[in-house]
């Protein structure tokens, strides 16, 4: 059970070079090029004469040209030649998959066609600012359901346990973590404090940190599938958890005050419904101006996905087994089922309008 | 769906020496071995007491000996010793295939044995004639429905596309090849004239190509999986399209005018639904005295069908996914659909003889 | 189709140390581990949290604890700490098995917990009397179902086919060797005479035999998954034959005659229905006092049981494909056929059983 009219990253727009890409998601091949004109395209990765795939072909003036018998296929799927063939029949096209690039995504549209939305695209606009948020990307082929990921990213707690040697912390430190979580109109989001709390490896590494933290983290799940994470630790005794508002969310720039700062964003694209890839972008907001600082903040996030990864797949060989029956729900779980309820909710919607059009 | 009651490519006579050798062919599990007295047998590859396959024993004077519990079956799958037990039961038999080995080929018949018929034996008396026509031998295990790749050799449009580099050439010469398609009495024939075209590679390697040249290709389908290939090409002007007959077919000696010319014949044996082994000849037909010359052909040949089941097996792939919905066939697709058309009758026929009988 | 309620093999005791094992015994995951106390406890292998396996976490004074959110779990599988909780619920628990640890064996009951027997539990002595029996454990992954390798140990004609180059001997031998089989009341017993035979290339490295041998194997297969090995030879001309009771089971210690003495006991636990695990210790009784003679049975064994393994394995393809039909049953599954008919009784009770107390 996927959202369909939405929009998930198939890739980063510097990936799309002179050759054609091949991705699959939900269960769908795509192949992604980028046309004469520098547009980015996705096309159904299947040829409409024989079933090859497009992907194996080559891009070339007029769009994608199939790698077995030459048939080309424009941007819009639209097939402009047929080699020995002066009549192009109107059949000959294969399906065209809206496609936006922004903030370095490129975002693709899995519903029907004329039902896309940019209204419905995320903003996230460190990716456009290399001055003040040095960042770099990553794709991280995972062999689980995407919702695991997404669950992961949730729920913090795992912290202490997965990541201990890396990013985590002290358990009871994770799991008494003040943490606040509200719904917004695009899915759900929490700020978690670890107040007066001892720092973990990659945090000393990166803020250079001497004694206790004040530490912080500020998730925004937007459906389907991506979560911007805005984190940070600073010095104790600076009082930021008083001068953050109400609801937790930071209304100064702790920048001002050293120590770690961070902006994450993770995209979670469902493959097929046993794997999933994930796209991340880390962006390092201290010491700007020294690259090193962007990867040493990338790699720490890096070690820490690939623990996440081993975790969620050893995970999904249970749930291929044994699916969640007799799961039980605990404390820590509040924002994960805020955002599967809000998840479902969307898809109830999407099937709901779907039997009501038919 | 396979025809049955028909001979199918199980391997190469000098492929069968000693030891037992296993093949599936539709599915089936086939033990091939030479008896004592230098027949090549075939039988059900699993031995009628605990079902271990027949091809992990020996091949010993009275036919195969089991490789777990000794039981020994000759030729014709009847048990002829059980170890420590003097009666043998009647039913102590496993399947036995009708097998001829004739032009170099082990052909096995795949229906019922009382229905086999060697009249309907392929002829390729090329394979005897290491003369006129040296020749040498390939074994080319393919990820596909065996029907893929008879449909490539069916539609030669992909030659400009998937061997452009090797044996191919232009893809508009090859889509405006002349092009003359017939049924026959077992299948499906076509020669394609490319006049006046620019030799690809492989050829001017092989014919030693100083200009343009007239190629010719003259395939014959034979059902249910073979494919003879009498090609060559000469320097344009000799006129050789004009001496040709209304049908297109060679009534002269090309060899007397230089150039290349090759025999080749293919032959697709299922292996499951979803694999299959090409078996392939190629035979050089130019400078016969020079053993290079037919390892040059062999090798360019070897090349160019390494092409073929890249794009095959990746097409494959697409039609696991999606089967054939939503294909559409083009000009160059009237040959193979001529093939299809032959096959599905001859299936057909067999199967409603099959239920008739009944 | 499994006996549920019986004891099966895990692992061997020492291999329980420090870190959680994990093993799957009838299609289901189990983490073995060794608590506080020194007790070998199993656990379904999935956190009733998320469904991440215990054997992904660690052992902790308490129990396991999870290796995704620190869920810890004790021997019985109550959880006793969720972090960042107080209130642990009752439903936070997952399935516990009855473990018990006897003669160097790891045993665990599948069936339903309240219905272990202890009284079940196999004798095997051999295993706790290193100065008698020196001995040495294994354990072996092999793709087959569980049957197949209780099958091969119950029909010993084998012996001359798989292990010619090692245990093996002469077919012929094997094949009419005097061999009486009897039920017993928790499975089937036969003893087996090789009087006057050659002994195989393993035997003579062993015994240091000089000419032909009286040979004999007492094999004991106990439900649902265990067989017993008492073998040896000593040198011909003994009169050990007439010196054993009518039943052909030895009641003198014929080691005093110098010679081959074994004992073995094979242990099969079905994984999944596809694979099982072999367990199997030899003990060597003859020149005890010489480690490298118990090293040298060791090797001798492991290299016949790697040449079991390469059959059945191929045998299981076949019967995957095919599963039993069209087999035929030969004088030397005697002892397989009673086996199989102990078994296929005791299932069909337990569900008989279960179907009543419905």
């Amino acid at each position: 059970m996927y959202l369909r009219n939405a929009w998930y990253v198939a890739t980063w727009d510097h990936e799309v070079k002179d050759r054609v890409l091949a991705r699959r998601i939900m269960n769908e091949p795509i192949a992604l090029f980028r046309d004469a004109s520098g547009k980015v395209c996705a096309l159904e990765d299947r040829c409409c004469h024989r079933g090859a795939p497009l992907s194996i072909g080559e891009v070339v003036p007029e769009g994608i040209r199939c790698g077995y018998h030459s048939l080309t296929f424009n941007g819009d799927g639209v097939c402009v030649n047929i080699p020995g063939q002066t009549q192009i029949p109107e059949s000959a096209r294969v399906k065209a998959y809206p496609v936006v690039v922004k903030d370095e995504f490129v975002w693709v549209w899995m519903g029907e066609a004329k039902k896309a939305d940019t209204g419905l695209l995320l903003d996230y606009p460190y990716n456009n600012d290399k001055t003040n948020w040095p960042h770099k990307h990553a794709i991280l082929p995972v062999k689980c359901n995407y919702r695991l990921l997404l669950d992961n990213l949730l729920d913090l707690s795992h912290l202490g346990t997965v990541h201990k040697t890396t990013i985590g912390g002290n358990p009871v430190q994770h799991a008494t973590a003040k943490m606040r979580t509200w719904r917004t109109p695009t899915g759900v989001k929490y700020i978690r404090w670890m107040l007066d709390s001892v720092p973990p490896p990659a945090f000393v590494a990166l803020g250079g940190f001497k004694g206790r933290i004040d530490r912080w983290q500020e998730f925004e799940y937007v459906a389907p599938a991506t979560i911007k994470q805005y984190s940070g630790a600073v010095d104790v005794g600076n009082g930021i958890y008083e001068r953050a508002d109400r609801d937790g969310y930071l209304d100064i720039d702790p920048r001002k005050m050293g120590g770690v700062h961070i902006r994450l964003i993770h995209s979670i694209t469902p493959e097929t419904d046993g794997t999933c890839v994930y796209y991340w972008t880390s962006a390092n907001g201290h010491m700007t101006g020294d690259p090193k600082m962007c990867e040493l903040m990338f790699s720490q996030a890096a070690a820490a996905f690939d623990e996440d990864k081993t975790v969620v797949e050893h995970q999904q060989t249970r749930l291929v087994d044994f699916d969640e029956s007799r799961l039980l729900d605990i404390n820590s779980d509040g924002a994960r089922l805020q955002m599967f309820r809000h998840l479902r909710q969307l898809i109830e919607a999407e099937n709901g309008a779907a039997l009501a059009a038919e």
